[in-house]
Order: structure tokens, then C-alpha cells, then sequence
């Protein structure tokens, strides 16, 4: 039961295929706390990962299902953690057609998130007008389900922003609190570096290693890990800074006290790159052996997942439908 | 019953406020013919109208009963065309939220209409991303209705342009003929000039004559329209173009023998604006006693007109679910 003072945590993925470490550093882990806490919905962003996958249904689809599996198999609890497709709550939508009033175009192309993606893609102006309006619909996802924590990388604080705007701008026209404002709860982890440590871990520049993974593809992702370039002979000092292999460690290797010693031998000097890749090994099959495992217990009654789906996204519609009303209401769109 | 083949009207109003005779003459009219003929949508849009009329929601929402009235007025038959709110057929706003991702920003600031009205609003990228994805609402409502012939003014050609644009697009990434073009019905009666001939009549500019005017308003408002400004002395010839009066007899005196008798005797001189005047005052008060009469009686009974507009909007609400269904199965958003 939400009150008007209860936290309500908002987050998701879009699903543009299965999650990776990276996902499990940055934010599962966070959600997994989450759920303890507060009430949380989880969306599966497949009307916004099509926005970027332009035809590639099948793929987003099969992506839905994927992360979901992922959740499951990392510990989101669906009895704690509402999850739900987007596309399956058509509220998202409705409210983010009702918001495209209360934004300008300048407003969005000031925003920083939009501007540096528009710069990475080299499409100025020939970008889609649903990659534009993307932050209204984040704004709507967050508002209709009536978020107020929102976990989120440094990246992404515009996009809060731009949500909190929103709703000063709508309660002030409506002259009601209908909307609630939200806050960024910034993850405290840093970014996990992808395999060949440039930049963070993504699908997209293929640096990634799938919480699926089987024992052998995670072997082989240590062995092709970048450590340092310097690091010529097993005897000359290493730098611990900008290696992937202790960034791992860093993230992963339940035992500090093994690391910080790791690290100390190999700044000195005499440790060879291939025993602190064994223990990273180590380290992640430990991690997701048992992930893969129940992985591939849930994968086995597909049924199961799309009902889990059908109920958080149900659920998840309850609460859309009454902001809906609320915010229809508000703006004089009552007839009976 | 709708078959594939079958040819279907969308058309409608912004509900900005109760239609004026610049209506009667340009788009009433036609809705009056084309409901013997075919299946036709009437849209209130609430909802785009709130676009511009930003917070001003208890203006919106009596315009749309006005309107709604106004229409039962004239003869537009609710058994025959179905009269629709916008609001109240939240697929169109979904349908709008997934066809954004197939319109370019550029391409949308290239539409003339949106180009036009942005110069006229002096704007430019201060406009709300309402506004300028205003054509992409547009084609969801034209094409979540399944219409096929959409009466519009020529300086809406370009908006239809947009929706075939967006329909070809959309049918041609999933690979299957799911939405349907439609072609524009020109209208044939030129634009109803204001009272005071400064351009076309609207509510806008305070140069129209509502539909619901009073007979003393009638009156007033044929008193007060321009004639020829050099038509100083009864005695002296006159001129016919541009001339108010003249074009308001040529859109409503039913006797076209003697609206060309006048015109002639006009032109020759020894024909006094006054009895012009009276002329079209006749004309006016026979054409409006009638329209304003049924009004007054059906406004004695809101609910029922609620409720034709509760009915209207769950039947088109069929069409566009179903509509709304096969478009999200071609884009992969099927779970079960």
C-alpha cells in the first residue's frame, strides 16, 4: 500500500538484449538492496529500446524475456519488486503524449544527456522526433508510477532534472500537488570498465560478459582482459590503476583483505598476470555459477516468466491508471 | 461494418470554443453529405486543443460540449457519423507515442503547416514538443480510425503528405500492409471571409458569428460588416469583390437568381449598402433561427449528450483498439 509520504523506487532497462556485469555492478545489486526497503518497479523498456532498435522486434522482444530471466536469476523477487513491460502499461504512453505540452524543443535539446547521445550518433537534426521527446517519456514512466527515488548514474541527473521540471510545471498549471517530484539516488559504485577497458562495459562496443555466460566463455573473457601494457616481465612493477583485472577484483572478490595484498605484490613487482587472472576466475565463476544455474531452471517454464510479467505489469497499471485519472482530472479531461 | 475496401472519414475540431459560420460554410457542410455516404469519425480534440490553450482546461472542456452541440444542431446524425472526444480514446495518444519514432525532427520542422504557424507564432524553437509533433498526432488519429478520405483545407495538404509519409514507413518496417493511406477531400467552398474581411473568419480574430448567435446578434454583426469602402453615395457603382456582404449571400442565399440580380444592380450603382443588408439579414436569421432553436433544446439535456459522446467514443474506441492491437503485434509488443 503506497501513502502520499511513501518511497517508491523507479528503475528499469531497456531491452535491447541480456544484461551483462556491467548491469550487475551498477545496478542490480543496488535494486536487490532496494527491494528490502521500498517499494520498487522495475520497468522493461521494450517502446523505448525500439525506439533505438528501429525494426528489430524480434530482438526486443526476446530481450524482455532475457532480462527478466536475469532478474530472477540475480534475486529480484517479484514479490518485493514489481516488474513490468512498458508497452503492457499504455498509461506510460498516454501521460508522455500529455507532458509533450509542458517541454520545449529548446528544453530538450539543452538537455545534456540528449545532447552528448545526439553528438555520439552524428545525427543532429535527422534523429527521430521519439529520441528527442525521450526524456518526457522517462518523465511519465517515473511520474505515472509515482517514483521518488530514482537510481541513477552521474550521466543521467539531467534526466532528473528535466522530470522535476515537469512536474513543478504541471502541478503550477493544474494548481494541485498531482505529480510528485523525485530524487537521484547516485549509485556509489564505479563504473565497471569493459574487457578491453576502454570505456564503461556495454553490448554495444562488445567489451561485455553476460551474467549467462557459461564456466568456458568466462575463462576466456579473463584470459582476453586487458591488465598493464607495461607489465612486460613477471618481475618489473605493475600498475593496479586502468587494469581491468583489479577493477574486477575490486568489484567482485568478496575478500578485500586478498585483493588489497593481490594489488601490493603486484605494484612491487613478481606477480604474474596469470595468477591474479586465476583468481579472478575464481572469483566470477563463484559469482555466476549459481546465477546461471537458476537461470536455467527459470528458462525452462516460459510460461512462468510471461505470467510474472502479465502480474507486475497488471499491477504496475493500477497505480498508472490512477495517476492517469488524477492527472485527467486535473486537466479538465472529465466528461461524466 | 468496416471492410478492408471500405472508404472512412476522419475529420473534427480543435475544442477551442463553439463553431461560428466560417465553419457552416467549410467543413459542416460536408460532414452533412459525407455521412450519407460513408463511414465518418468526428474527433473533438480536446487534447490538441489544450496544446495551445495551455492551463485554460474549463475552456476546453465546455467546448467540447458547445461543439458537440453545435453539430446535432446543424444535423450531423449520431446514428450516422460517430462523434468522438480524444481524450476519452487513449489509443490515439499511444499510437501517436510509437509513430514518434519514425518522423525526423527535421523532417517535422520542414511541414509547411508547422512552418506557417510557427512564423505566424513567432516561436521558433521555443515551441512546446507538442506543438511540433502535433502531424504525428495527426496521422495517429487518422490512422488508429483506419480513415481513408480526410476533408481538409489546402493548407493542410502537407499534414496528409506527412501521414501517407508515416504510413508507408511504418507498413514498410514491419513488412505488412497494417496501416492504411489516405487521400485528401478538398473542399470546393472557398474560405468565409470575417466580418470585417480582414482574412478568414475565426474565433481568433473576434470577426465571427457564432452558430448559436442571438438574432439580435445576427443583426449586429450584418450591421457591422464591410462592404466597399468607396461605395460612398447609394447613387454610385459598387464593388462585388471582397466585398463581406456579397460573399456571405454567395456561401448562403439559397436564391443564387437573385443574389446575381443584386450583385448587378450593385455594380451599376443605385443599390444602398442598407438593403444589402437587410437581404442577408433574411438569409441569416432563416438559415440560424432554425440551427439555434434545435440547440437550445438539446442543451436543456446534457446528459444526453454525454452520453452520445460516451457512445461515440466507445465505438471509435473499437476501431482503434483492434487498430492499436495489430500494430503492436507487427512491432514484436506480444507477450502472450
Amino acid at each position: 500500500m503506497t501513502t502520499p509520504q511513501s518511497t517508491v523506487v523507479v528503475t528499469g532497462d531497456r531491452t535491447t538484449g541480456p544484461l551483462h556485469l556491467g548491469h550487475f555492478a551498477g545496478s542490480l545489486q543496488t535494486r536487490l538492496q532496494l527491494q528490502d526497503q521500498h517499494q520498487q518497479f522495475i520497468l522493461l523498456a521494450d517502446t523505448q529500446a525500439l525506439a533505438d532498435h528501429q525494426g528489430d522486434y524480434h530482438g526486443v522482444r526476446q530481450a524482455v524475456i532475457d532480462i527478466a530471466l536475469d532478474y530472477l536469476a540475480v534475486g529480484i523477487d517479484p514479490q518485493k519488486s514489481t516488474i513490468l513491460i512498458q508497452s503492457m502499461v499504455p498509461e506510460l504512453a498516454e501521460l508522455s503524449f500529455y507532458l509533450m505540452n509542458l517541454v520545449t524543443v529548446a528544453r530538450l535539446e539543452r538537455n545534456p544527456t540528449v545532447k552528448n547521445e545526439l553528438r555520439h550518433k552524428g545525427q543532429e537534426r535527422d534523429v527521430a522526433a521519439g529520441f528527442l521527446t525521450y526524456p518526457i517519456s522517462q518523465a511519465a514512466d517515473i511520474t505515472a508510477l509515482r517514483g521518488t527515488l530514482i537510481p541513477v548514474g552521474e550521466d543521467q541527473l539531467p534526466m532528473i532534472e528535466q522530470t522535476n521540471e515537469i512536474v513543478r510545471r504541471f502541478n503550477r498549471m493544474v494548481g494541485k500537488p498531482i505529480l510528485r517530484e523525485c530524487e537521484a539516488l547516485l549509485s556509489n559504485t564505479t563504473r565497471l570498465p569493459g574487457l578491453d577497458g576502454k570505456g564503461k562495459m556495454s553490448r554495444a562496443a562488445g567489451n561485455h560478459l553476460s551474467l549467462s555466460a557459461s564456466a568456458d566463455e568466462i575463462t576466456a573473457a579473463v584470459n582476453r582482459m586487458y591488465t598493464d601494457a607495461q607489465h612486460l616481465t613477471v618481475g618489473s612493477p605493475g600498475r593496479v590503476e586502468g587494469n581491468v583485472v583489479f577493477s574486477f577484483l575490486d568489484a567482485f572478490d568478496p575478500d578485500s583483505v586478498k585483493v588489497a595484498e593481490l594489488k601490493a605484490h603486484y605494484q612491487h613487482g613478481g606477480l604474474a598476470d596469470s595468477v591474479v587472472k586465476a583468481r579472478l576466475n575464481e572469483v566470477l565463476q563463484a559469482l555466476l555459477a549459481p546465477i546461471r544455474a537458476r537461470r536455467q531452471e527459470l528458462a525452462k517454464e516460459p510460461d512462468a516468466i510471461l505470467s510474472m510479467l502479465l502480474c507486475g505489469s497488471a499491477k504496475a497499471r493500477q497505480t498508472a491508471v490512477l495517476t492517469l485519472h488524477k492527472v485527467k482530472t486535473a486537466m479538465g479531461m472529465y466528461y461524466f
